[in-house]
Formats: structure tokens, sequence, C-alpha cells
């Protein structure tokens, strides 16, 4: 045996194994890797070598090596050769990326409730919430006021008056901001789209929280980026963890909702909000904040966004419009560094131009008038109500087993069943008895635990509140002696 | 020496010379791949190796393989090293690739016509001429009729309705169409962005015709696929250079406009476009056809688009609806092949979501009343008048070297001047006096040439016409003059 192949002795491949080859050539190799055998920057044998030494097929050695590089284990230098990669330098054996990062886009998920529903899974306001006739005036004053301009190309930043009127809007809320620094763009799900095409490349590392809004794990990988998730507490990120894997992985962005989040609700503590932003400033990260539906914080005290504590412009903070009001609208609004505002304007124009002049000059006059800030006024007040009867009804007709964490408000509430209860079957159970939630498992990027729910009160009425959330109870009560009787 | 040092004894590197040595070794390496001497499959030699062989820094030989990587000459394998890839088989010595492939983004272009200009840049209908009136009162119908609906999240796909009645109109036009496979989608430039992102992957190959649309180059760079591109000829892209290129690169996608293209004006005659789709199939490649302005066909018998064509589903076809119509209202379809449907779903999903639902209802209305027929017509006779005076000018006033080929239609004229005559320098002159013109260097993904002008009259009555071609025509004379005096 030649001195140059000690460190692989290890390597005991099983050949009639139901475990393909290269995924047990893969899992050796990643040990070897995580133990520290095969430190940074060892360069890794040609695969053909490799391969007569195992006493297997080239094919075998290439797919574990493709693999590795995927999954951030080794990179490979054109003309060199691969080598192994910066691991984890405190040993977190917790983090085990999945033997395959999808780079298939996520199909959407679409919930067609039937007509006799109590409908626990829609997240967006219903139609007769919509403020329509206010919009339906606003859109023939500007089409009175403006005529074809209405309907011309509209700048790719956005229509000027309208991120003015933004900049205000934000300074009211704590947030300094300059129109310069406002785009606008269609909807929060192309604000993580375009920003993904601004800051990562193919390959690069992006942290989610861990679970986190599915929307933007698709985006990421449809850019061909590499995520890792951090897990999330209940008051924020876990802040070890991330500084660890920041070690590591070195990652471009942080994707995070800092107030009441999706799909947990829980909020960072003040304490949080300066670790990470100081984190990002030590380990030159940037950061996307997804505020995502801080107005409906309906505590005593309700928290600003994290882009307001962001003091030398780590923050790129995503905003948008049409969530909790119109969400056919399709408008919201980044507020960058000025350092991205170049990169982030060539993204957008790459992607669809602009977004439509018509809508943005209506919503303009909107936000002018003052009609946006007294429609949420309007909104808070029917969401506390929900908010309270379904935390009360969680309180009195769930089994004291199942935990619900106390959001400071928004439109859901996030379930976690005893140990050894199925979410995905109670989902199921509470289907066919005319109650529709949404399994957790769709939240997390990968290693979906079946043990979380969400239940949206977005479109239930208190009555249905209590109705569906009684039939909830009995589901999983029945699940639970079920598992006593096992 | 060494034996297998052999092939780079002729490389000879200049070390105080303005071009860079990595330039310069790739250059060198570029050649000896072009013209066989290393051939498809050859094991390029370890980056060291070759570097103590050069007597340079490592660094100058990685960033040459890169280069050379980057430009599709090798291919690396982890733990394996590079291979020359397989390169065009019949010398085709016109090619070139530049020595860098830009990742980055272009950055939008704007132009800003001043009050007392000559606008022969902009290529969208002034604002006078939108039907402001007819797609108010559609508005407010929509409004009355659906409520808080058209403020809805809208299905991905787009409103279903108006998938109908756009299949409805596409038979029309000679396209089979199905509501099944119509994708809404937010104006042109996104059904581009989403396209890549459902067909490419980082690194793949896409062809466009040259020269081409600059937003479409800004969205493969975007997705980090490289650009291949094909010369285009008066009756459509070169076929012999087409089949080579697709040979040598094997592209995931080719992106073409085969009626009225742009800049250039020219359009795909029948038996090109025949051969197109015939290649397509043969060597299994997809095409994107951008139907850019096929509307404004104003010869005696328009031709219907590539996909009319399409018997065995290699076509994706792209309208767009604002283009001509209102440009800020940023509506746009694709027709896909069934097997994309899904795909492109989740592509739109990541993206945006969707599409304006309040937009795409009103839009249908416009569709199914006849409006939007009416319109084209009267659009139609406005641009056939301009058309025939921009001809009639371009005839009299510009001196005979300068050579414009007769489009079928559309919003442009493409003027090549005579040789030794900048387009840059002319366009600069025209500004002066008063003249905005597009010089073609823009629309070319590499070594543009400085000879075309693109010439719009999309904005500009009969007068201007007459009155802007006049001052062209005084300048190019002058730089003629000039040259002849050289």
């Amino acid at each position: 045996m030649t001195q140059e192949f000690l460190e692989f002795v290890s390597i005991q491949l099983i050949k009639n194994s139901k475990i393909s080859l290269y995924v047990q050539l893969y899992d050796h190799l990643r040990e070897l890797i995580i133990s520290g055998k095969l430190s940074y920057g060892y360069l890794l044998p040609p695969v053909r070598k490799l391969a007569v030494f195992l006493a297997v097929n080239p094919g075998t050695v290439v797919n574990a090596y493709k693999l590795l590089e995927q999954n951030g284990y080794i990179f490979s230098r054109a003309g060199s050769g691969s080598y192994v990669a910066e691991i984890l330098v405190n040993g977190d054996t917790e983090y085990q990326p999945a033997a395959v990062i999808e780079i298939e886009p996520l199909p959407p998920v679409t919930v067609h409730p039937g007509k006799n529903c109590l409908d626990f899974a829609t997240v967006m306001p219903p139609p007769d919430l919509l403020p329509i006739d206010d919009f339906k005036n606003l859109l023939i004053e500007v089409l009175d006021r403006d005529q074809g301009k209405a309907f011309s190309y509209q700048d790719s930043q956005g229509f000027e008056p309208l991120r003015q009127a933004i900049s205000t809007y934000l300074k009211e809320q704590g947030i300094k901001a300059q129109a310069n620094n406002v785009q606008i763009i269609s909807g929060a799900q192309q604000g993580i789209d375009i920003v993904a095409k601004a800051v990562l490349n193919y390959g690069d590392y992006v942290f989610t929280e861990n679970p986190t809004y599915p929307g933007a794990i698709a985006a990421f990988r449809s850019r061909g980026a590499k995520i890792v998730e951090i897990n999330m507490e209940s008051d924020g990120i876990n802040i070890q963890e991330l500084e660890a894997k920041i070690r590591s992985f070195r990652p471009k962005l942080i994707y995070v909702m800092a107030n009441i989040q999706n799909p947990t609700g829980y909020s960072y503590s003040l304490g949080k909000r300066n670790r990470l932003i100081g984190l990002a400033r030590r380990y030159n990260v940037l950061i996307l904040e997804d505020d995502y539906i801080s107005e409906l914080d309906v505590s005593d005290a309700p928290l600003a966004p994290l882009k307001a504590l962001d003091r030398d412009q780590r923050v790129i903070y995503l905003k948008s419009f049409s969530k909790i009001f119109m969400p056919g609208l399709r408008l919201a609004f980044l507020l960058m560094p000025p350092s991205m505002v170049a990169k982030v304007l060539a993204s957008k124009h790459n992607s669809d131009i602009s977004t439509s002049g018509l809508t943005q000059r209506a919503f303009d006059l909107y936000l002018r008038k003052g009609i946006w800030q007294r429609h949420i006024a309007a909104i808070r007040r029917i969401y506390l109500e929900r908010y309270q009867t379904t935390l009360a009804a969680i309180e009195q007709f769930l089994p004291p087993a199942v935990t619900c964490h106390r959001p400071r408000g928004g439109l859901t509430c996030w379930l976690a069943l005893p140990e050894g209860v199925s979410a995905q079957q109670v989902v199921e159970a509470a289907q066919q008895q005319g109650v529709l939630l949404t399994p957790g498992t769709a939240f997390f990027p990968r290693h979906a635990p079946d043990r979380f729910i969400r239940l949206s009160f977005a479109v239930v009425c208190s009555e249905e509140i209590l109705q569906g959330v009684r039939i909830l109870g009995e589901i999983i009560s029945q699940y639970c002696l079920r598992n006593i009787g096992k």
C-alpha cells in the first residue's frame, strides 16, 4: 500500500448494500473531513487513483466528490484538483447536510379551500377586508391626473414621489431612509429573488432561519446558492450556532424575519438583534430583513424592525404593502445600503424592467393621504380580536401537552405537538372534518420534523375559530391517547 | 525538457507587455486548442507543473484556465483535472469569444430626451397613443364586478379567463393554443428571465442572435449561462454557423426573434424557419421565440410567428401585450410546450408569485370585447405612415453608402454606415444637434462593431422624421468626406 492512501484505509465499501457505493463513499469521506482527519486545504487523490485503490469504478469516486462539493465539504480548482473546504471549527455535530441539496425549484403550494371548510391555512386577508372603493377612487384620480403617463414605462427604481412617500413613512417608524435608497418591487417574493440575484452567485452560501418561509428557500435554490439553516428559538435565532456556521461557511447573506417570524411567530430580543448586526459587521455579511407583518404587532410595546438598529449599513430591508393589504396588487419595496442600490437596480431591470406605474401612482396617493395608516388601524382592531380569541381557544381546547408560544401579533400561531404525535396525521384527520391547517414540514429547508402545525386566523371569524380549535383539540387528544395505549 | 510539455514549447510570454500574463497564456492555449494541437479530451497539465515550466506564478495559470473554462474551451472534473472541450469541428475561425465574459449584469439603459429633441431613440408609443379612457372604464367595470377578488392573490399561472381569451386570440393568428399551456407574466423581460431560470443552469450554453436585445443578454448572464452569438442575416440567422456551434456547444436554449427582429428589423425566411425548427428537433434544443412586434408587420403578406410551424413542441412563444400597448402595465404571456408548464410555473412562483390580478382582469375584458384588435388596427395605420415616411426620408437624405434593409414593419430601421465612419461619433454629433439615436453597440454580446445605428420612429411625427433624417444625412456625409480626405 502506498503512503499516500494511508488516510483512506478505514474506508470499507459494501458492494451488495442497498445504499449505493458512491453514497457510502461520500459518507466515509465526509466523516474523515468532519472528524478533522482530512483537514482544510487537503488535496484529495485523483479520481482514477482512488478508484483503483478502492477497487471501484471511477464514476463512483466522481459522484462522491460531486456530492461532497455540492454540500460544501470540498472545492475544486481547474487544473489542480479537489481540496477539503473549511468546515465547522467547533465540531457542531448537530449539523449534517442532507446527501443531496435539490437545485430544482419547489412546487408552489396552493390551497383550495372548499365552501364549508374552516380555513386555518390561508394567511392573506379575505376579499371583504380589502379597501376596494378607496383604491378604485385613487385609480380614477391617477388616470385623470396623469393620463398616458400612468401607462408609460416607469423608472426601474420606481415612481419617485412614491419613494419619497415611503421614506417619510419609514421615518415615522424610526427608520432613517432616503428616497434614493428605496427600490420599488412587485411583492416580497420578487424582493427576495432580486436580492438573491444581486448578492449571491452560484455556489455561494446563504443562511436562513430554521424553519423559514418556503418562498425564500425556493428563490435561493433557484439561484444555485447553498442554504445553511440556523435554528430559531423563541427569542430569535441561535446566536452561537450562527457564529460557528458563519466562521465555517462564510455566507454572503443571512435571511431573517426579526419581528413575528413566519411561520413561528417568534420575535428577536433586543440583545439578539444587536448581536446579529454585530456578527454581520464582524464577518462582512449582508442581512436581508423580511418585515413580514410588523404592523400587526398588537403587544403593548411594538418592536421596531431590525433595520432601525442598522447603524453601519448591513441590512437590506424588505417590506410588502400587498401582503396584508391587497395581495393581488404585487407592491413592495427594498430599503438598501447605498452600496447595493446600483446592483439591485440592475437586478430589478433584468427581472421585469419595472413595477406597474399605475399601481405605484395609486399607492403613492394612498400613502400620502393617510388612507394606508387608517386601513392598518382598522385591520389591527379586527385581528386583535381574532388573535385573542385564538389564543384563548388554544388554552381552552388543546391538550396541555401542545406547546404554543404567544406571538406578539400577526396572523398565525405555531403549535408544537407532543412527542410521538404526527403533525401530518393530525392535519389530515382535521381536513377530513373540514378544518384546514398547514403542516410545519414545508417550512424546513431539510430534516423537517413532523410535529409542528401553523394555524392561521386570517380568514376565520371568532365563532369559526372556537369551532375549529375545538375540533383540532379533540383530534390531537385522540392521537395522544393512542400514543399512551401503545 | 520533459516529454509531457512538448505541446507547450511554442508558448512565449512577454513579461513587460501591456497585456497581462494570464491573458497572453489564455490566448496561446486557446490557439493550441482551436488549431487542434490540443484536441478534445486532452488532459491539461496541473497548474503548478505548468507554472514551473513557464516560469510564472501559479496564479497566472489558474487565471488562464479559468478564462478558458468560462469561454468553454476546457472543462474541469473534481479530483481529476482540466480537459479540452469539444470545439467547433469545421474550424469556424470567425468565432472568437472575448477573453472575458462578464457575469455582472448590464446597467439599465435609460434615455432622458430633452424637450426640444427629435427623439429617434425611444421605441415605446407616446402617451397620447395609449387607450387610457377605454382601459379606465374596464378597470372600473372589473372592480364593480369582482370587488375584493380583483385584489386577492391570482393563480400563479394567471387568471383563467384571460388564458382562455389569449388562446382564442392565438388561434386567430394560426397558432394552436390551449389555456393550460399559457403562463401569464409581468412583461417580456420577465418572460426571458423566467424561461432562463426554468431551462438554464449555471454554466449552460444559450445561443442568441447577433445583434440581439440587450435585456436578454443581461438575463442570461445574470443566470450564469454562457452566451454564444450567431450572426443575423437579412433572411434570418446563419444556419450553417448555427449548426456548427450547436454541435460544439450543445446549447440548452436558442433565443430568437423570427419576425421583425430587434434591433435589425430582419425577418426569417420560411426556409430558415423550418431549418431552425429541424435543428432544434435533431439536437434536442428548446427555442425561445420573442414575438417582439409582429402586429406591426405592414407588408402585403404578414408572416405568422415561428410558433405556428412548431409541430413537435420545441418553441416557447413569448408575447408582450404591454410593449406597443401600455408599457407601464407589465403584461405578457408565454405559450409553452406541455413539458415546460410545471417548470415555468415554479419559476414564475419563485420570481414574484403572480402578476397583478387587476391588470389581468381588465385586460381580459379588453381582449374579449375586441378593443385590443381595434387598437392594434389604429396603431398600424399611424405607424404605416411613419414607416413609409422614414424609408422615403432615408432614401432621400442619407448618402447612398448607408445601407438600410427594408423591414416588414415595426418601429425601427437599422442603418449600416460606410466603412470607416464611426456610428458612435455620428450619434454624438447628432445629439449635439438635438437628434437622439441609439448606437448599435449595445445590441452585440461582444465584439460590437462601431458602424450601426438604430433609428426609431415610435414617437416622432412625419415632419419630425423628415427634419431629423435630413440632419442625420448631413452629419454622415461630413464624416464620409473626412474619410475620403484622409
